[in-house]
């Protein structure tokens, strides 16, 4: 054995923390580097953003979810140990202390290189019969299982989803792809609170149109339960506190009210934690100040690029990329995560919902002085088959004209047009060079004048216009 | 009257034109500048890009092509003159002739300021048989109702299209929409000329899954007619010299070969013509050397920003762009067209093609070095319903790792894509950069690396390993 050969050990065996493995043993062989990764789950490196399609009946079972099994990675050198918790972590001395969760049993395992890439946990308001059975989170493969068996077993037809963001809306498909009725409850005035309130009207409206009863404004205060301990209606009060409360009746309830970084190991080891509650890194990915810790996806706080302040997005597509750009450090190598604009994308049955960059809020947050524009084109030429309206918002930097966010809502075709407002961004483009671009067009594809370039001209307008130009 | 008012004289009534007259209108009104527009054709402001998709049924009529009726020009104060031909221009004493097509009458008319758009003419070799009955192109609407009344009183089921560039492949799915036959004669290699060799190769493979009939690396010779002066086969010879020829019936010929800059008029004047024949205009879409001239469209030759030399790309998308650019100006704002990068989309039935940036020979012949990798990806997370795979085959300068090309070959969701990396070309961004570009993602929309980040990953690895990093 190498005398000089090191010990890397992952905490969490999911997105990030496996990426990491996997780049790194790519870079250095196993006599070099000892890979040892600790999941407390039943599942390793799993798509918890396709559990919506899977509860909706789009995806066919829970295998096809699993982007690669513990056997896969073990047999690529990676000593994944299953259903083993992390229970502290010592970076005096750089060593992990774990625990099989089936036999109990604990113990210490030195490391010279950890990851951490402990993940999120579902926030669960403190609320009467919150915990009854009849209300599922949808954040792991398990609670997944669970709620397709409950949608088995339940005879009524009657689903409250809670939580209007992008797992509730897509929750918000998947029952009514199960044949209920579905009713969303939500805090705010519309759903998607990640788009500016005009947008998330929109939504509001086109998720009316498919039959979902939407409940804005409104706080859920509780679950009401039977005799048996089951959930049987969410009680809910104005979130304005004005007026009298109501009832919803529900066969089943499903949470999908977001998620908070699992800091509690990294709090506890005192490592570098943000305004959110997640770890601080570098661009490197390294925990800032400890020379041999790195940390990445759903417990980091990344660096928003366009506002330049640290937040907390929870995404598979961020995971992935921050386990890439460990893997290549931890492994020897060099690579950097700069950060995000704040891209995402989501629909409900074939309403496309799309956003990056600032919305007017964190705009006026950020202290930047914009204008906004929104238009109506179409995903296609007009007289082409299929061509289905789509709205874009723009904001535009007052003065310099730089691009500073995008919101689409539409219909086949809108959403991943946003990725162009993303490079965009990353670019530092201006409105003004936007009309200019060169985007692929043809009749089944696009109207002659993209509609991202449609927003850009009417932005560059009102850029000129508001200073007098 | 405004004694300053000034005459703009309009050549051409299509996209490039009216887009100018239309953008000038806007910003000066009728007080102050009069705007004659001549055409010498049945319509103005129509989609050629259409006309696939009506000859295949996909789009119902003629009056859906057009974007705006010559009554709605003139409402909005546009003099424009249908069925005019421009049949001289004078810039000594800047006046143009102009000839009634229906009364042959001629004239000359002064203009303060003068815009060519005379757009492009369809190649049509001079072959033996290509003017015959059954002989048919698809360049302008009167083609359209042309081709499409030939195919309601043909009896026979056999298309040949000449040309298997975007024109070809579009008018080979019209055919088959419409129960034909389909054969493809082509002189390359592979179809689509504007992909490399390699990807061509992709198209091919599909085009045949399809049941059209690929006839590559041959040259069309003539067009056999029978005795009262119709078509019935096209005759063709290998393209390299070699062997016999050989003949493929025919009840119908379309011709999809390309076209070339309509500028005879333009020659004939005097104003600067590239190596394309295309007029050479500077950023603002003025004529090189003439103050008060501008032209764009399919006239004029375009830079291309990674090769830094001029190109004949005709397409509305940048027709339109130009007008806008022409109309600021010659209205007296300010806007530039800087030029493109060679994006392209189409599509063969549910095939999509699309391209941007350099080919490998385009590269070569830029003298630049080079890596060139091809990944296979698919357009949604794997497990999600519809998802179908694409290939992206991506070129990377040596050492810098600047992107200089995408290629993409896929099924739907595929094409539309290469907007990432058209905007990327245009941010001279390299394919570094790219790996950490903030994408859309959700499980409908993407992997979870999307498949151009995927293809810049591989990249990036063989940069580094070329140059030894």
């Amino acid at each position: 054995m190498n005398p000089s050969r090191q010990r890397l050990v992952v905490i969490g065996g999911d997105a990030a923390g496996m990426s990491a493995a996997s780049q790194a043993r790519r870079l250095r062989g196993p006599e070099d580097l000892e890979i040892v990764a600790f999941e407390r789950g039943d599942f390793a490196s799993f798509s918890a953003c396709g559990i919506p399609y899977w509860v909706g009946g789009q995806v066919g079972g829970l295998d096809e979810l699993i982007a690669r099994t513990p056997q896969e990675h073990r047999r690529r050198g990676i000593d994944l140990r299953m259903r083993t918790e992390v229970t502290a972590i010592d970076v005096t001395s750089c060593r992990v202390r774990h625990r099989d969760l089936a036999s109990g049993a604990e113990d210490w395992l030195s490391y010279d290189k950890l990851v951490i890439a402990t993940g999120a946990r579902p926030l669960r308001p403190e609320l009467p019969g919150i915990d009854a059975d009849g209300v599922h989170g949808v954040q792991t493969l398990g609670d997944g299982e669970a709620l397709i068996e409950a949608l088995r077993s339940t005879r009524g037809r009657r689903a409250v989803v809670v939580g209007a963001g992008y797992i509730g809306v897509e929750m918000a498909e998947a029952l009514l792809n199960r044949g209920y009725e579905v009713t969303v409850v939500n805090r705010a005035p519309a759903p998607m609170a990640t788009l500016d309130p005009d947008m998330g009207r929109a939504v509001d409206d086109a998720m009316r149109g498919m039959g979902i009863r939407m409940v804005n404004d409104t706080d859920v205060t509780g679950v009401r339960t039977d005799a048996a301990g089951r959930a049987v209606a969410v009680r809910t009060a104005p979130a304005d506190g004005s007026g009298p409360g109501a009832e919803y009746p529900a066969d089943i309830v499903v949470l999908g009210i977001g998620v908070a970084p699992e800091t509690a190991l990294a709090r506890a080891a005192g490592l570098p934690l943000g305004q959110h509650g997640g770890l601080l890194t570098d661009l490197g990915m390294r925990v800032r100040g400890h020379e041999d810790i790195w940390a990445g996806g759903d417990c980091v706080e990344v660096l928003d690029l366009m506002s330049g302040t640290q937040r907390h997005i929870p995404l598979g597509t961020h995971a992935n990329k921050h386990g890439q750009v460990i893997g290549a450090n931890v492994g020897g190598g060099y690579a950097t995560f700069p950060g995000v604009v704040g891209t995402a994308v989501s629909k409900v049955c074939d309403l496309e919902i799309a956003r990056t960059g600032l919305r007017e809020k964190d705009a006026r947050r950020a202290g930047l002085q914009f204008v906004a524009v929104t238009v109506e084109s179409t995903s296609r030429a007009g007289y082409y088959p299929g061509s289905a309206p789509m709205t874009v918002k723009m904001l535009a930097e007052r003065r310099t004209g730089r691009l500073l966010g995008v919101q689409i809502v539409g219909r086949e075709g809108a959403g991943k047009r946003v990725d162009v407002a993303a490079v965009a961004l990353t670019a530092g483009m201006t409105v003004e060079q936007m009309t200019m671009l060169d985007l692929g067009y043809a009749p089944p594809f696009s109207p002659v004048w993209d509609p991202v370039l449609v927003a850009a001209r009417k932005a560059v307008a009102k850029v000129g216009a508001r200073d007098g130009a």
